[in-house]
């Protein structure tokens, strides 16, 4: 109510909290403020000395530490953490986020509007406040790929509808839209016609095609962040949403002496669960933009009020009266590490650790039954490429991998084959199968779709995934077809998830029997899963950076240069198929 | 469409209009852009120099001039003009305003809901967009005036219903909001509940009171904006809208230097028919500020897309791809006076005439019909003061005038008393005449209260006006009572305005038919009428730089220190009723 903060200072009714003696930061006007915080139910009514007669309920002594606003993600997906909304709020509230704006990409791509609605609802009534935004590019490449949904303007329509759902989710097809694609320009008018948050995915567009796209209305991006991207973005009126990789010091620079800071925020987009363990959640990025060089009150704006506003949530983002009481307690602004964390006037979090367990959201039943895969034999991971018996070698494409990024070059080189074999010594097989049976094609996946990795020499095994961007089809490394198809086989009965197989047995396994994206299972036990699962990729021999994400993307085709899909071989950069033997003499 | 604008870049579809050769003001930046202007439908598709293939239905040559935004003005009354709507776009917009947000706080007073209603349909589909704010404060002193209505949280809800209502209209009893008035507090949680804009109006409160108004979820102010109170409410999150009166170089100089910019704005609150043919609308405000050494291109920002992001119009504000194409072209920034004024896209006003017709809103027809008091004589305005007959001299209560402010001194002096009569030579009487029979009384006016002025010793003769803060009675100045009388029959019969009478003689006449506040005349009629009305104001010798502030304004109950209400004189700063006659002896 309006009235009860008004109540409390005059005295009628105690205040709820008292947080004495804090600095609080003020992010209107960059400032620290000493004094007292006091909150009557879920928002803030007073900040500064109290020098008033009042009461409170509860007092809290804030020993001195600064009191930052709870931290706003305005762009992320949940999926990314292989986690389900409870568990996932649990952790990162400890790491002060308190409010996210999350695209379920990857269950939509699954699941379809029931994924949305599901992830919704599982995220709905929790000290975390997640705002959905509608995906917007399902499949990712149309024609290349086949996914559980397709997202076209009618279904754009039924997901806006969803409660908690407050925008459209990252357009990512940005030359579709700069071409003027009418099935995607329906997505994105759908949303503008009903004036609701607009996030895209620009990443390359420059000039014209760029104002284009903002032509749209869609009007925020969080990709390339190079400082000549971000101006351009900045000047033709986007919202810059910086992620961890772009943070770098010219931009940061750059960004410090603008003008107006009403624009720029910090994001995390996707945090994989490993990551979030070691390094936290937005946190992280704040920290990093101070080391950096941003100044701690306008890295901790940039991740608070900024959002708000972008999210149109206007009682949230600031320790001030009228807001929201999302309160983070913290000895320094360069760790940014909660002592304790406030969400709506509750204490829900304190020294890393939540102090309230969210109700588990129980999926649709069909969302633990969403590999639809016929048992795979040995024999379905073999090359059958129908080469001349007399071919002595064949110039084929590789997926040219490096263990550093994820992005590959499209290689071709020779092979020699011996019985009309091709001799892929050397390299890695990559198979992939369709899985969603329940989706728009209605028959389980059988046909195994192959390429070929280089730059993996030591790779003995399988490695499968059925966390696979973006339609998530089952996904299968290997050097050793009997190892694929037990890996893939045990995805199929556990429900999806990963697996890691050597000479037969099964080395480790993270089972994600949600839409095969995500657990429902606990931090710790979650963590020695993944624990065990990234030795295992070790010794299996996929020596990268980072592992995940490699073993996720290889089926990207909106990603560079060639990737393989469920329905083949794809020249990204052309849009194409091509074949994985090119010819052979 | 989101698409034609993609369409027209890629040479699908000509663009509607391009305007080539200007400097474009870019808000995001602060900087300009030389090129031209693309824009098909409503929205601006590209801006720069066009060096792609595609085709225009329309070309302007924009000569070198600067293409600013159509300026927002955030917080105003259209019915301070006395204009209704229609001719009341076409005015602003020739002054380059394309969007105001408009409180209707004063035909609210007199016609209630039906009034908002009336206002906001008469606004609606112009050029000029409005969006409409919910008066909050009706009537402005419960208990001591009437009004034609009474806002509790049914009426604030059933005007949020109405199309075109954004949210709520400046909450004028700050010190009600900070007592904890029940009533009052639930017409702003109605709001809150809603999540609509919320404006205030606090130009009292500091400390523990501020907070306290803010923290109902109020966040605008327009009112005093001397720089310590413009500092402290800019530190407690408010949006502050600063108006003419408040332009001054030390808050300039300081909200120039603020590091966060988006919470400032300039706006007219209230400008006169006559200031606004003499100096304009809002560009008169941008001008000043700039004369008062604001750069340019951050005035204009805080009278276009700060104002825009305040009321949550996401594509106005900004001459940029994907915003509506409302634009000024201007020979130069100190100036602000637009030759050719763009609205969604439309050339709607050049060289300060509206080339756009208006079409004229039938408001009901009781409206027409508003002054509800019977036909009155010179003796209603004699003054009944039951002095015993021996006393020779009475203390009375007047309201100290000066030529300058409509601030009253409460004054106490003794006048001599003649066979039982005050000898108030030298001093100006006023009553007022409830006249809202329509209203929540339902009978005409009659009595008529009665105060004293005093500061105005040439007056003589009587003016009359039905527009009279906040409740509009029928409120008459005089010193002859025959006069007195002949000027509110007048307004009776020509269902109210304003009327100047001396000798027994009208000399001048402005009539407002529309609820006794609007006109529906055109521009050059009111012109003239005005000019009559302050030839004949000035003989009646009502000297004050301001007359028409100075006459609406004495009945205002919640403005300092004594005011005379149709219900008694009113001592403002107690909140109680007060005799004219203290003592006698």
């Amino acid at each position: 109510m309006a009235a009860d903060c008004v109540y409390s200072i005059i005295g009628k009714k105690p205040f709820d909290l008292v947080i004495k003696n804090v600095k609080i930061i003020n992010v209107f006007t960059e400032s620290i403020v000493k004094g007292d915080i006091a909150v009557t139910g879920d928002t803030i009514a007073y900040i500064g000395k109290i020098d008033f007669p009042c009461t409170a309920r509860r007092e809290i002594d804030g020993a001195g530490r600064y009191a930052v606003p709870g931290l706003i993600d305005a762009h992320m997906h949940i999926e990314s953490s292989m986690m389900a909304p409870a568990r996932f709020a649990e952790l990162i509230l400890a790491c002060g986020t308190t409010t996210v704006a999350a695209d379920p990409h990857e269950i939509g791509n699954v699941c379809g509007a029931a994924g949305v609605r599901a992830l919704a609802e599982a995220s709905a009534n929790m000290p975390l406040h997640v705002l959905m935004m509608a995906p917007s590019t399902i499949p990712s490449a149309p024609g290349l790929e086949r996914s559980g949904w397709s997202v076209g303007a009618a279904e754009m329509e039924e997901m806006l509808d969803i409660p908690g759902v407050a925008g459209l989710g990252e357009v990512m097809d940005f030359n579709g839209v700069a071409d003027g694609d009418e099935r995607l320009l329906g997505v994105v008018e759908a949303a503008r016609k009903r004036g609701v948050i607009m996030d895209g995915h620009v990443p390359a567009l420059t000039g014209a095609r760029l104002q284009a796209f903002r032509s749209t209305g869609v009007d925020a991006d969080h990709t390339d962040m190079s400082l000549p991207r971000a101006r351009e973005k900045l000047a033709a009126g986007f919202s810059i949403q910086i992620q961890n990789s772009f943070l770098a010091k010219d931009l940061i620079e750059y960004v410090d002496q603008f003008p107006l800071q009403d624009r720029i925020m910090l994001i995390t987009d996707d945090v994989p669960f490993i990551e979030l363990i070691e390094h936290g959640h937005l946190n992280a990025n704040v920290r990093r933009a101070i080391a950096l060089g941003l100044r701690p009150l306008r890295a901790i704006r940039y991740a608070t009020i900024n959002a708000a506003s972008r999210l149109r949530l206007y009682d949230r983002g600031a320790v001030s009266p009228g807001y929201k009481a999302d309160i983070l307690l913290m000895k320094d602004l360069e760790e940014i590490k909660p002592d304790m964390v406030f969400s709506d006037g509750q204490l829900v979090a304190e020294n890393g650790r939540c102090l309230v367990r969210m109700e588990r959201y129980k999926f649709p039943e069909e969302f633990y039954h969403s590999v639809h895969v016929l048992p795979l034999a040995a024999e379905d991971f073999a090359l059958k490429t129908d080469l001349p018996p007399e071919a002595k070698e064949a110039l084929i494409h590789v997926l040219g991998c490096n263990e550093v990024t994820t992005r590959t070059k499209n290689e071709r080189r020779w092979v020699p084959v011996r019985g009309g074999q091709l001799d892929i010594t050397g390299l890695v097989k990559v198979g992939v199968i369709y899985r969603h049976g329940c989706g728009l094609e209605k028959a389980p996946g059988k046909e195994v779709s192959l390429g070929l990795l280089a730059g993996f020499p030591d790779f003995q095994g399988a490695l499968a995934s059925t966390y696979a961007h973006d339609s998530h089809n089952l996904t299968v490394y290997g050097t050793d077809e009997s190892d694929m198809a037990l890996a893939a086989n045990r995805l199929i009965e556990i429900g999806g998830g990963l697996c890691a197989v050597q000479d037969g047995k099964i080395l480790a396994e993270v089972p994600l029997p949600v839409a095969g994206v995500l657990t429902e299972g606990e931090v710790d036990e979650l963590k020695e899963q993944f624990g065990d699962f990234f030795r295992a990729v070790e010794r299996v021999g996929l020596r990268h950076s980072h592992p995940m994400m490699f073993m996720t993307l290889m089926t990207l085709a909106v990603s560079l240069e060639i990737k393989c899909t469920d329905m083949g071989l794809v020249d990204t950069l052309e849009k194409k198929f091509i074949p994985l033997v090119v010819e052979a003499r």
